[in-house]
C-alpha cells in the first residue's frame, strides 16, 4: 500500500490561518476597535428573489411523487444547459448544449479536469495565482513552469519566444489581481496554443463583472479558441452561489488531442466519477439566466463594482499603483513605501483596523502587493477608505 | 500535449443503452402491452416531509442577508457531521466529527478517493460489481485483480491464501447481488487487510435496508476496522436523495499508511478540489437524521423492502435460486432453464412485458444471472410477479 506521495510535496497554506490569528490577537488587544474586513473572497448579498422562488418551487416538486426527480444526467439538465447556451449567444458565442457540462462549481472542475490529461504534461501557471491551479497539479505529479505577472506587464503575462508547455491556466478577470486581458492579448495566447497543440484552461469565474464591452468575457470570443480552450465558469460570484454550488464547463467539439475529442473524455470522467448537481440547485441556476434573474443579479454586481470603484478612486487619489478595481471585484495594489505584503498587512490592521490579503500568499510575485476585495458592504468600504486616507498621505 | 491514455482502455458500456433499444423496439411492436420496469436502480418515492420542510426553510434563509450562507467548510457543516456521528452512535460506532466528510454522493467520493493512493497499488474488486469501481481504477492506470462472487459463495467472496492486493472494494448489502456479509465474514476481510496494511473501501450505500440486527451496517462495527477501512455512504437510497445529492465518507484517525493519516490526505484533497455541498441540501440531509425524518424514511424503506419480499417469495415458490430480497432492495437470480442473462432478458420482455437488468452487465460472473430491483411501485411489482408465475412453472 502506497499513498500518493505527491501530496507530501504540497506546501501547507498558512495564509488565511495566519490572517485569522493576527486579527484575533488585534481584537483582543483592541476590543473597542471596529475591524473592517476587505480581504473577504466571499459574497455577502443574498440570493436574488428569482432564484429563491425557483428553488422553493423545486423543493416542493421534490416532495410530491408526480413531480419528484431522481437521478438526472451527470452533465446537467437540458433546461440549464440550454440557458447557458442562450447566455453565451448574447456574447456572440455559439455553443451546442452537448458542449456544456453543469457542475457543482468551477473549483471542482478545474481540479478534476486534470484527470483527462497525462501526468507527463508540462503546465504553465501565472504567478501570482489562485492556489488551486498549483496544488491540483502537484497532486498529480505534473511539472509546473511559472510565468511572471508583474508591474511591467500589468500582471497580464503573455508568452514569449521561450514559453513552452502543454497546458496553460488563464484567469481573466484575474483572481487575485483584478487585471483583465484585452482581446488582442488573448489572441496571442490562443495562437500560441494552436501552434503547439497546447490546451488553455480559461477561468472566467468573474466575467460578469466586465462592464467594458470591448473586453472579452469568454475565451470563445477569440478566433481559434474552439480548437484549443476549455472554459470554466461559476455562478458563485455571478449570483451569490458560493454556498449554493453551481458552475459550468465548456468543451467545444473541435478540441481534439491525440485524435480524441476532449469533450468525450470529460463526459466519460463525469459520468464515472460524478452524479450531477441537485435538481433544486439547477432550477435556481436556470432562474439566474431569466430576464428577471439577470436584472436582479445586475443590481448586485453593480453594488460590488461600486465598492470597487470607491476603493480604486481612493488609491488613485493617494497615488498608489494598482490593477483591477474596474471590470473586477478585486483590487491589487502596490504596498506603499515599499512595504512587504505582511508589513502592509500589519500596518493596515494596526493603524486602520482594516483586514486585507497579503499578495505574497498568491505566489512569489505577489510579494510587495496586497489584495482588497469589493464584496463587503458599502458603509464599511466608505469608512475603510476614510481611514486609509487619514493614515496614508 | 498528451491525453490520459488510460481512458482509451475503458470499455464502452452498452448495457443500459441496449436495454433501452430493446424495450423501445418491443413497445413499438406491442403498443398495447403494459411494460413494467423492474430494472430501475433509482428511487421513486418523493422526499419525505421533514426534508422538504427543512429545505424550504434553508432556501428562505439564503434569500435574506442576515441568514445568507456563502462558502461553508469543504467537509460539511458541523451540524450535519454531528448528525452523522449521532447516527453511527446508535449503531455502536463512535466517531469524531473530524472523521466525517460530507459530499455530493458516494459515487463521487468512491471515484475521487483514489487521488490519495499511488497508482502503482493493486486493487481487488469482486465480480460481479458496480462498474464505477472498475472504471475509476482503469482511468488511473491501476492494476486490477478480480475475485469471484458465485453461487458457491453466495456472491460473498472472501480472501483465500492467495489473495494479495493493496486496496479492496466491499459493498454490503451488495449492488447488484443484494447479498449481505455477516460480521464473521467482514472480520475475515478486516484481518486480511490488517495483516498486509491494505485498505478496505467499504460501500455501505444500502445499509439502511438491513433489518436483521445481527448483520453489520457499518464496517466499523468490526474490531480493527478503524485501522484499515474507509466507509462510503449516501442518502440516495436511504432518503430518496438520488436527485438531491448528499453522501458522507468516514476516515478514522487510526487509518495511517506510510506514516501519513489518510484522513489528513483526504481533507487536503477535498479542500483543494471540492467546495462543499449546498447549504440547502445539508439542511435537508440533517432533517433525515431527526426523529421525524427517521420515522418517515423508515416507512419508505419498508415499502421498498415489501416489494423485495414479494419478488423473493415468488422466486422461492418457483424454485429459482437467488440472493438478496431481504435486507436489500436488490434481487439477484439465477436465470431459469440455464438461460444466459440476455436470453432471460428477452424472455421476460417478450413473454411478460417485464424489464430487468442482465447480470452479464456487471461482470463475467454475472453471466447467467439477472437483477431485479424493489424501487418500483407495489401494484406493478404484484402484477409483474403474477405474470412471471403464469409463464415460468
Amino acid at each position: 500500500m502506497k499513498i500518493n506521495y505527491n501530496f507530501l510535496v504540497l506546501k501547507d497554506s498558512y495564509l488565511f490561518s495566519l490572517i485569522a490569528k493576527k486579527v484575533n490577537e488585534y481584537k483582543q488587544q483592541n476590543p473597542e476597535k471596529d475591524v473592517i474586513r476587505l480581504g473577504i473572497g466571499d459574497v455577502t448579498l443574498p440570493l436574488v428573489p428569482a432564484v429563491v422562488e425557483a428553488m422553493h418551487k423545486a423543493v416542493s416538486e421534490m416532495g410530491s411523487a408526480d413531480t419528484f426527480k431522481g437521478y438526472g444526467e451527470e452533465q446537467g439538465y437540458g433546461f440549464l444547459r440550454q440557458a447557458v447556451c442562450d447566455y453565451y449567444a448574447k456574447k456572440g458565442v455559439k455553443l451546442d448544449t452537448s458542449e456544456v457540462f453543469i457542475s457543482d462549481g468551477a473549483k471542482s472542475d478545474i481540479g478534476n479536469i486534470l484527470d483527462i490529461f497525462d501526468s507527463a504534461n508540462t503546465v504553465i501557471i501565472p504567478d501570482p495565482v489562485y492556489p488551486v491551479y498549483v496544488d491540483t497539479n502537484i497532486m498529480a505529479g505534473r511539472k509546473i513552469k511559472f510565468i511572471n505577472g508583474n508591474k511591467e506587464n500589468n500582471f497580464l503575462p503573455l508568452p514569449d519566444g521561450k514559453t513552452e508547455g502543454d497546458i496553460v491556466y488563464i484567469c481573466s478577470p484575474n483572481n487575485p489581481t483584478g487585471a483583465v486581458y484585452i482581446k488582442e492579448q488573448l489572441k496571442i495566447w490562443v495562437d500560441w496554443a494552436l501552434e503547439r497543440d497546447a490546451v488553455i484552461l480559461f477561468d472566467s469565474a468573474y466575467e460578469v463583472f466586465i462592464k467594458d464591452e470591448s473586453l472579452p468575457t469568454s475565451i470563445f470570443q477569440i478566433p481559434g479558441a474552439r480548437n484549443c480552450a476549455i472554459e470554466f465558469c461559476s455562478l458563485s460570484k455571478t449570483a451569490g452561489f458560493t454556498g449554493t454550488r453551481c458552475g459550468y464547463t465548456v468543451i467545444p467539439h473541435e478540441l481534439v488531442r491525440d485524435k480524441v475529442p476532449l469533450n468525450k473524455l470529460w463526459l466519460r470522467r463525469q459520468t464515472t466519477k460524478f452524479n450531477g448537481v441537485p435538481y433544486i440547485v439547477q432550477r435556481g441556476a436556470e432562474a439566474v439566466f431569466t430576464e428577471a434573474g439577470m436584472n436582479q443579479i445586475k443590481e448586485q454586481i453593480n453594488y460590488y463594482l461600486g465598492n470597487a470603484s470607491i476603493i480604486a478612486d481612493t488609491l488613485t487619489d493617494l497615488g498608489i499603483w494598482f490593477t483591477g478595481g474596474t471590470n473586477s471585484p478585486y483590487i491589487w495594489l502596490k504596498c506603499p513605501n515599499n512595504m512587504s505584503s505582511w508589513e502592509f498587512f500589519d500596518f493596515l490592521l494596526n493603524n486602520c483596523s482594516i483586514v486585507g490579503t497579503p499578495g505574497a500568499g498568491f505566489g512569489d510575485n505577489g510579494e510587495g502587493y496586497f489584495r482588497l476585495t469589493a464584496f463587503g458592504n458599502r458603509k464599511n468600504v466608505v469608512e475603510a477608505m476614510d481611514r486609509i486616507k487619514m493614515m496614508i498621505i
